[in-house]
């Protein structure tokens, strides 16, 4: 089927979609958790013959790992996923406005769904689980289209989730799309009339090269290139523990830090210590020249100099660049010019200057003597995470179900006309009250 | 000055705007309203010979009116318009969620400005000092780039403001830079690195236009194709005073109905009372074949065939499409495919089927027995209006204020790392207490 009608087929189920209530909703999910979990086998054997593929293609084994579904834990972690997503409260249909504009005339801002999701993505099969259920959860209508590595796995999921919704739940046939042809995602990406937004889960070429392939609004990020700035006014365990922390728990996390702004008052023996405890970590430096006069007691194999691109990249591995800044306000500025807006630490004593920084950042998140690595839905407490976000419109930073709602305007009236009212033509004012 | 230098300067100016009270903000509103002011007669001056020109050019006499800053009350409410933002709330540091994640590490959700937003218009010069009261106000840095039409107005007043920003205010320099140059706005809309929103203000053309060359996200509407259903169960004196308010209080504006629904079962003589009702008034019905037959007791110059597109137009004009529906279901599935998305209403006294409608409908506002002419920020009482939205991320419907704010997290904690907890290797339980 063509992208335009597939795209106009789910644009057509929004409105029965929306009469759904948060307990068909949530029932369709306990009925998708229950097939998947009686048909593990079946989805297990079809994984296999894609790993099987993949290590014949002589793929990544990054790539293979993210494509393994037979991990320990990992199936039931999928299915208990599923679950905790129908137990979030529902997030439509919550009123966040209500004004009386006159007598009889009263105005609700009511949470809604998006409308139609186009959901791409890569490698890893459970993420077919994890938006299905987040987009039934939120009453929108969705496609979903996997990467050519996990089609087997794709297609039998696919198959036994349009087989569920369609004989077990309300929710409409056409209004979850799991998309098993091999055609073009260009042919989706045109199709901005039906589709609302765009939610890509996969590398960051894959992000880079959506953004630049369609007009249709895509929730995400290309690049998480954090950073931490250590101010002259600082406790050297946290910091050591931050920052290491930052790097080292998950570096191919879009959340590691990547570059490492050391403000020029701290002493040169703290300096060192703070070098040490990455370099003791397998941590490469990538310095420029004044930081380099303080690493020449430091295993000089992991020891680099800075070039060019090293302040706006993001390594995703066991790499950090440092530098000197003058002050928080070089930082600040630093930041602002090179981060790519997803999520900043400051490790210091001082308050106002934490307060400054708190106050002066253009990322999504800004963090005060903590590890970037919080920036997390689960550790945000939103349950579930649908990506992490470095737009500055709609959703940003960790975006849990919320930012798959929209809101709509309820007016209701008896008779209500603007010709009566001041500004339109009549005498009558507006009251405007709060209720 | 070429685009980048012009977006980079504005970009750069975010940290220190970021750190500016709402007291500084709103005293630099105080200020461009008294030079503003004083600087009246210049203004107008400048305004005539805008005028001269455009009159000259034959250009239409509704392109002229918009210019014309001189006619009585308009530069007045021009200058009341700046102090009335001034005195809005403060849209910025508002706490919009806060979570206690475990001892000593608390995350908030704080409203921050987006950054850099770009707003072109066309001829209507007051827009100038209303956009940039609201971008002061909101906190975001602004480029600001007018018509050709409103050339020697726009330079006045932007020298005015410029030179009041830098001399009287606290506002960066670069903050509000408003672009008399006549370089091409393509240059413009490729910043999509430092310009987070573009904000038209003009035609439906200079919408669409802008919409189709940028990625940066467009605040507005290209079309407003409005749609009334009139249920079987009906109120014939409101039918009436809602279908004709919304089609003829302001028939240019993007809020007024293009197309009526009738329900079939509604009787033949009420249908010829409602279209009669519109003729009276001077509306040209263009109306389907069956409700032709219902049309032979009216002023034949007033009745016309619809045409192919008859339901996908705006007319902007004393002109309105009229057909009948089957039922709710049908009307709600006509609308979800052939409106804009902006604005709806059910005149109706049967409350089931109003609501039915209210949750179907995939539009920023819908109404219940109310003229579509409300979807307005005065009207919802946002105090001021930058524009009305039919995107369906971000800010949707009538935009205040609040649509030129974004949100922030902010997350405290002292020396807090992911490694101690579950999920990042340690043991530690994640509290997430709403605080």
């Amino acid at each position: 089927m063509a992208g335009e009608a597939i795209a106009k087929d789910a644009s057509n189920a929004i409105a029965s979609l929306k009469l759904l209530t948060d307990e068909q909703r949530s029932n369709a999910l306990q009925e998708i958790h229950d097939s998947l979990q009686q048909q593990k086998e079946d989805v297990l054997e079809a994984n296999r013959r894609d790993l099987d593929k993949a290590k014949k293609d002589q793929l990544s084994s990054s790539l293979i790992k993210r494509l393994d579904l037979s991990s320990p834990g990992k199936y039931d972690a999928m299915l208990q996923g599923i679950l905790d997503v129908a137990s979030l409260p529902d997030p439509l249909g919550k009123v966040t406005l209500a004004k009386k504009l006159d007598d009889g005339l009263t105005l609700y801002r009511v949470t809604s769904p998006i409308g139609v999701l186009l959901i791409i993505f890569e490698s890893r099969p459970e993420v077919i689980a994890n938006i299905t259920a987040l987009a039934v959860k939120s009453g929108n209508a969705a496609i979903l289209k996997g990467g050519r590595e996990s089609y087997q796995t794709f297609k039998i999921m696919s198959d036994i989730v349009n087989a569920t919704l369609a004989n077990k739940t309300d929710v409409p046939a056409r209004a979850i799309q799991l998309i098993q042809s091999r055609e073009d995602v260009a042919d989706l990406l045109n199709q901005d009339k039906y589709i609302d937004l765009v939610i890509p889960r996969g590398s960051n070429e894959l992000v880079r090269n959506i953004k630049a392939n369609t007009k249709i609004p895509v929730l995400g990020h290309a690049d998480g290139i954090c950073s931490i700035y250590v101010n002259s006014d600082f406790d050297m365990d946290k910091a050591k523990k931050i920052i290491v922390d930052s790097k080292t728990n998950y570096p191919a996390g879009c959340n590691a830090v990547e570059q490492l702004l050391l403000d020029k008052h701290i002493q040169g023996d703290k300096v060192k210590e703070i070098l040490g405890s990455l370099v003791e970590n397998k941590v490469t430096l990538h310095v420029t020249p004044d930081v380099r006069e303080l690493t020449q007691d430091l295993d000089q194999t992991f020891v680099k100099d800075a070039v060019d691109d090293s302040f706006d990249k993001e390594y995703l591995s066991f790499d950090i660049s440092v530098k000197f800044v003058a002050d928080v306000d070089d930082a600040i500025n630093h930041i602002n010019q090179h981060s790519s807006k997803h999520t900043e630490s400051i490790v210091t004593e001082d308050e106002a200057v934490a307060n400054k920084f708190l106050k002066s950042i253009d990322s999504a998140g800004i963090y005060w003597n903590a590890s970037t690595r919080f920036a997390d839905g689960f550790r945000y407490g939103f349950g579930t995470e649908v990506g992490i976000s470095t737009n500055k419109i709609h959703a940003r930073g960790p975006v849990g179900l919320e930012g798959l709602t929209s809101y709509q305007y309820h007016l209701r009236g008896d008779g209500h006309v603007v010709g009566d009212y001041i500004g339109g033509g009549g005498n009558k004012k507006f009251l405007h009250e709060d209720i």
